[in-house]
C-alpha cells in the first residue's frame, strides 16, 4: 500500500496558523519567505511599533527574541512533519500543538537597523522528547543582528 | 558642599521614557507598579494582541522574553542611578543611554495565563562594564510563569 | 497493602554513585554535605588541581560549571525519587540512569576564592519529560560565586 | 618607523600558559592542535579521570563545559592579540590577564564518546568591553558532541 505524504498539507496549515492565527505574530508582522521541508525563513519588516529606541530607530530586543523563538519553534515543527509525514493530519496536529519552548538564549550582536530582517534556524539536536534549534536574524544588508539557541519540547 | 541627589529626577525620566517613548513597550502595555531605588516592578495586562496560542489564550513567548529583558535593563539602570546619583543629569543620561542587553536566557516555566502579570529583577553582578540581572514574571495568582537571566553592558 | 518507601535506599545509592563511582567527580572531590528529600548540598574543597589561574589561586571556570551541572542533576534525581518512591528500586534506577543535562547556563559572578565551596539547587519546573533546576555555588564566606540554570531530561 | 608585530610571541606565551601553567587544564589534558591568528583548535584525549558515566564510558558534562569555556576564552584572547599586535608584550599581557568568562551556555547534544575530541570557536561579537564566542566540540568521528556560547570580558 502506498503511504500518503501529508507534509505539504501540514506546511500549508502551519503557514496559515503562524501568519494569520497567532495575534502577537500579527503584531510583529511575521511572514514566511520560505517554508518547506528543506528550508525555513521568516521575515519581518521594520515599522514604528517594533522600535525599542526612539533615538536610534532600531528593533526592540523583545522583537528580536520573539522572532528567534518563533523561528526555532517552526524549525522544530518542520522536523516533526518531516519525520511523521505519513501519519494522519490529526496525529500530526496533535504533536505540533504540544511543541513548546523550554528555554531560549539570545545573543544581541548588533543594533537591529534595517528595513527588513530575515530569520533562519538549524536543528542541532532532535529526538523523541526535545529538540535544540539554533537561529539567526540578519538585516537587509546581510549583517548578523542576533543569534539564539532554544530547547523545545517536541513529544 | 552638599551634593545634589538626582536619583528621583532620573527615575521620573526613566518611567516616562519606558512607559511613553518606546513604541514596542507601548504595544506590550508596560507600566511600572513601582520604580524606586529599592524596588522595581513592571506590569502588563493581558490583551488580545499579546496572545501566542489562540486555543489556550496564553501570552506569546516573545511577550514574556520582552518583558523580562526590559525588566533586567531597568534594574541595571536603577543600579547605575543609585551609584551615580550625585552626578549631573547629563552624565547620568549618557550612561543610561548606553545600557544594552548582551545576552538573555529565558526559562518558560508555566503557560502565561492570567489577567495581569508582574515582573521583578535582582542584581546578581554589577561592575563598571557589565551587570547580570535575574528576573521573574508572575501571574495574578502569584504563579511563576518564567525566569530570565540577562547580561547587560553598563559602562 | 502498605507501600514500601524506597527513597532512603535510593538516596544512599545515589550518594555512593556520585561520590565513589564517577571518576571525574572524584577528581573534583565532590562530597554531599546533605542529601535527603528536603535538601541537597554538595561540597568541594580547594586543591591545586582545581585552580584555573595560577596567579590568583581561584577555581577554574570549568570546575564551577561542572559542580553546578552535577548539582542540578542530583536535584532532578531527588525530585524523581520523591515522586516515585513507592516504585521498585529497579524502576527507579532505570529512570535515574536516563537523567541527563540538555543545556546549562552558568553566570560567573565572583572569583572562586575560598578553602571550600558549597552548591545547592532548587527545582523551577518539573514534569514527565524535563526539569529546570537553578543552582548556586557559595564560598566559605557565604559569597555567591556563580549561579546556573540547567534543563534536564527526566523521562 | 616599522611597528613590531608581537603576535607570534604572544601566541607562544598563550600556548605555554594554557598547556603548562593552569593546573586544571593539565587535569583535562588540554593541548593545542593549532593556535594562530587564523585558527584555534584545542584537543583532549579520553582518559579514565574524565569519565562521567562509568557504565557508558563517556565524557563528564563538566569536562565538556570546561573545554568549551577554555576554547571561547582562547579565541577571545587571540582576537585581542590580532587587534593589539603592535602593542608591547606588557600591555598585551595586562589585557589578556583580565579576560574572563561572564556567562556560558552549553548544549549537550550527543554522548561524549571517542578516543579524542577537538574544540573550535568563532567570534560572534567583539568590542572594547565584551566578546561573544561560539564554540563546538567534535569527537574523533567528526560528530558534534556539544556547542557553547560564551560572553567574555575583554577590556
Amino acid at each position: 500500500m502506498v503511504k500518503t505524504d501529508h507534509s505539504q498539507e501540514m506546511l500549508a496549515l502551519l503557514k496559515e496558523l503562524f501568519e494569520e492565527r497567532i495575534p502577537f505574530n500579527k503584531v510583529l508582522g511575521i511572514r514566511f519567505r520560505s517554508l518547506d521541508l528543506e528550508q525555513v525563513c521568516l521575515e519581518i519588516r521594520m515599522k514604528e511599533e517594533l522600535i525599542g529606541n526612539f533615538a536610534k530607530g532600531v528593533l526592540h530586543g523583545g522583537v528580536i527574541s520573539a522572532i528567534l523563538d518563533v523561528t526555532g519553534g517552526v524549525v522544530a515543527m518542520v522536523d516533526l512533519i518531516q519525520r511523521m509525514k505519513e501519519h494522519s493530519i490529526e496525529e500530526l496536529s496533535k504533536k505540533l500543538i504540544n511543541v513548546g519552548t523550554i528555554d531560549l538564549r539570545v545573543d544581541y550582536l548588533r543594533p537591529g537597523k534595517g528595513a527588513y530582517f530575515s530569520a533562519t534556524g538549524v536543528t542541532m539536536r532532535t529526538g523523541h522528547k526535545v529538540a535544540v534549534i539554533r537561529s539567526e536574524l540578519h538585516n537587509d544588508q546581510g549583517l548578523l543582528i542576533a543569534a539564539g539557541t532554544g530547547t523545545y519540547i517536541v513529544g
